[in-house]
């Protein structure tokens, strides 16, 4: 078996089912992953440990989703020098909001690669990092374009019932 | 001289001017503080330990101020059982709603004492340093009591003032 | 029994049902409290007694919660020198953030130490409190850090759950 | 001299350049007016003064203008019957969405008539103070009527100039 | 019977559920109103029409209710002198913020006495044409007082269930 | 048959539900359209041909429903010259607000019409476009002044029930 | 001369500055236009009569620009079945948002086409109306494809000079 | 000389200033780069285009900076299988809020990695640029460790700075 090239960290359990998103797509495009729930402050020794890991144990990009006051991302990208994408989590009464601005607004210097807040994030998250392992591997290359293909079948699959939906 | 009991931490260098306003109120109520700039990301080592090792210099409260993704406040928080008080900036485009939300929104369990975003707020961490150190320091209350006569007083005075201005 | 040392406000009897989380965690980190539902804006007086009574019955830290225009906590610390913990919550169509800005937005000299908005917040109002009453009761310390030990244990256990649940 | 029926409260000195807006088209309808300096939060007595004798001191309306956490209008909603008008100002860096928020999301029972943001609040307190003071008093109801005309004229001249402008 | 002293002005039919709380609240403190649907973009000149004539029918406050962009209280309070109360709605994707910038924001010399957004909104438009009322009806400011202290009395018995409910 | 003048964009077919408003409300005005899927992001050469030949094709006014960071009237509107309704649609966690920015925002040169967020939206883009249509056919004309009386009768009807609702 | 087929409707002579964009954009599409300045709020009488009259007068295409609670835009499409076209200016403290809500969130069955906030909204304004007229007038379509042309040439030697300026 | 890996994307000339903060670091991380001024709306055709011929052009990486309707990220986004980066541009009255959205909020399937609004994205989009190189690339790893080191140097330095500045 191939070792995990992405890493996941969930701020929590509850982060998993809106996650299972990116999950599944990794799967899709066949990127190997790891999967953790490290909280950055309920566990901020795991997370450092966790960022300053993560390079040697063999990950090359690694996926933060929380939510509320969402520092995951942010500490992970402050722990290691590998690309760090943050999916902010609607999961407190700001809808998000919060989640976002916690994850986005990074000071310079240290870099954060935000997606959508909540289920298309946690795909993109997927789709980007293999995006950014495609660079090296040209085997996630081929995937990416197979997917990019079936989006756009679907799309027209889509586009069928659509039509038929409203009598054209 | 008696040691630091309040610890201050800048994320920014930038964040001196506005903090300014915490540090003169301090001194106005005696409250002997140290202030260290820190930043959660671009020293994180630095951060995990000021707040590992705050308890046993002595100190009683930290105050953090920050702006943008702001997680100094909730990295001292995840790293020390001392009540830490959060200081949201508006050193973004986004006016320190950003800095309010990634300060205030902390998930469950580790709490960060959040002010008004600014100046108001930077005063108001002095204020609030000083009335958790009341509990176990009569002076400090003493000095607080006589801080709340001499708002009544200024108020006062500002009526007046302001009763001239329109010409009453 | 030992008398209490929290004290919690309500603005609306609905407002329950979330503070509950406060309660429990009170209960569990042994820290005696006092419960009652006091409107800032329908009872004014009572709100104006119990912050001036609060210091001498014997209370160290106030928590106030209430939503919309939430002026509780604000009117509370006008009117004590207590430290004063501001639970914004989620009770209007804007979910909250009108809480949120009534409550941390207050003017130099009287400060609301503001936690994040409805549930999280009414949790992290206990957590709040406790840290303040630790620093002249070790009993509740001790207390704190074994809270910390069973929080950073739970999340081992999520973490072993969500790696099951996706299958690694 | 006719006493005051219109009571301006301001929740800071800061406030007056703003209100003077209020303070000149009240003399422009020729409502007698008081003014005051009066902190919810730094003189909350003197607050609580204030509304609880204003109908006895012959005031039929109340303005109460501040920004940030802005507690005024609605802690003198909360202390007399009388009317409330509340002008939320932008103070703070959340250019006064937060004084918004504060002023008008009251609870049920205790409303504040709120006006907008700022300038234009300041002078619509004005306004809708004689709006109601004219339905038992004619004479301002006249002054009213004549304000309206005042205005359309304006406009009339705004019209012409801005035409003669573009080249029309 | 007495004839109507409050006009009711609904923006939509969808909007009477809401407003029921104010309808009953006005009936509480026996005050005479009338109740239309009034759309100021569906049925333009029907709102001009009950501007204009809204005092000679005897109407001495307008209250107008609407959601989205809530022009139906500015539209009135622009062809009436008389007082005009303005509950903005939460009735489309925006929570309600919409409505309550589209009826506060008025520019200056047209004022519109905001309350809040949705179902407090609704009940404090009543208490708030009723604190009008009262200034020339001393009956009203009877009922008023009446109102405030069973407001008073439903405190206390909910402190007193909420106790209850945590085992005080 | 009468060939299609309007060309409706869905970028997604999950925006189906919320635009047969948009669909009932042409067929109530006789106006003939068509419909597709067409996604900015993940159809794009699709999005561009859509465009580039709608004029040829006979469409007269477009109309792109979309949500999140809803481009597809924007793009829309990059390739043609004739007029681009945007409805931004509600489909993400931040209600809307994000469709409605991407869609409103436009840089200078490019216009998209843009109406209100969701179901009002949806309703609102088929009169836009009849109303533009109808500047050239009279018939859409005498359709739209038909439904603008429709539009009113339906309000008094709406207040007839409103007030027997509530005794009147 | 040709009469105006728009007519520019600015809620307040401060408005035409930024309104000058619109101005000079129609100008250099060579379409004649009219330009009132018509208060909905302080004059709405005549702008009723504005709505009314419009299509009688030639006019085909109407531009309202307002700020705050921005109801012009609204209140003219209530009065007439040309497009209305409604720019949301950023003249209040709320930095336009305000302006938007009340402009683009319209009731159903009464649409206004709204583009950006301010002085890009002001050009695009005129482009959406040369577009709309463009349907039925050839000589408008073409110098919107030339109007195009220069874009593109206007980006070209942008691109130029930034390239330059960064030393490539 | 090496042919540039990371193309920089501006909507608009009047981006350069903010973005030369992005030029300076990509050059001091000796990381080779491209740039030009591509408009998503004004050159749809150069966009494509632009993102068509990305990878075979050697670039690795895109970095595409607007505000507004910032739609440049997601259409570069759509035409290519490289990563993107989204650096939203505070250049309208909304802050920069309406460019993060529209950069950020994408749908699932097409993702753009977005860094903070601004001067601090701008500087961020260099840094998470290296990152990605630097998988594939030990040199620009070697000179992020450098560049962390001199941030963790500096922030020594604004330390001492800052605490001989409150005179500690």
């Amino acid at each position: 078996v191939t070792s995990p090239r992405v890493g996941i960290a969930l701020g929590s359990e509850s982060d998993l089912p809106v996650m299972k998103g990116c999950v599944e797509l990794l799967r899709r495009l066949e990127v190997p992953f790891d999967l953790e729930v490290v909280s950055a402050h309920r566990t901020p020794e795991r997370a450092r440990e966790y960022a300053r890991t993560a390079a040697e144990r063999g990950l090359r990009v690694l996926i933060a989703a929380a939510g509320g006051a969402a520092h995951l991302a942010g500490v992970l990208a402050a722990g290691t020098d590998l690309p760090v994408i943050g999916v902010p989590l609607d999961s407190s009464p700001l809808s998000g909001v919060d989640a976002l601005y916690s994850t986005v607004q990074m000071p310079a210097g240290v870099p954060v690669a935000t997606v959508a807040v909540g289920e298309f994030g946690a795909k993109n998250a997927a789709v980007l990092a293999a995006r950014i392992l495609a660079l090296s591997d040209p085997a996630v290359g081929e995937r990416l374009r197979r997917f990019r293909r079936e989006m756009e079948e679907s799309v027209a699959k889509a586009n069928a019932r659509a039509r038929k939906e409203v009598g054209l």
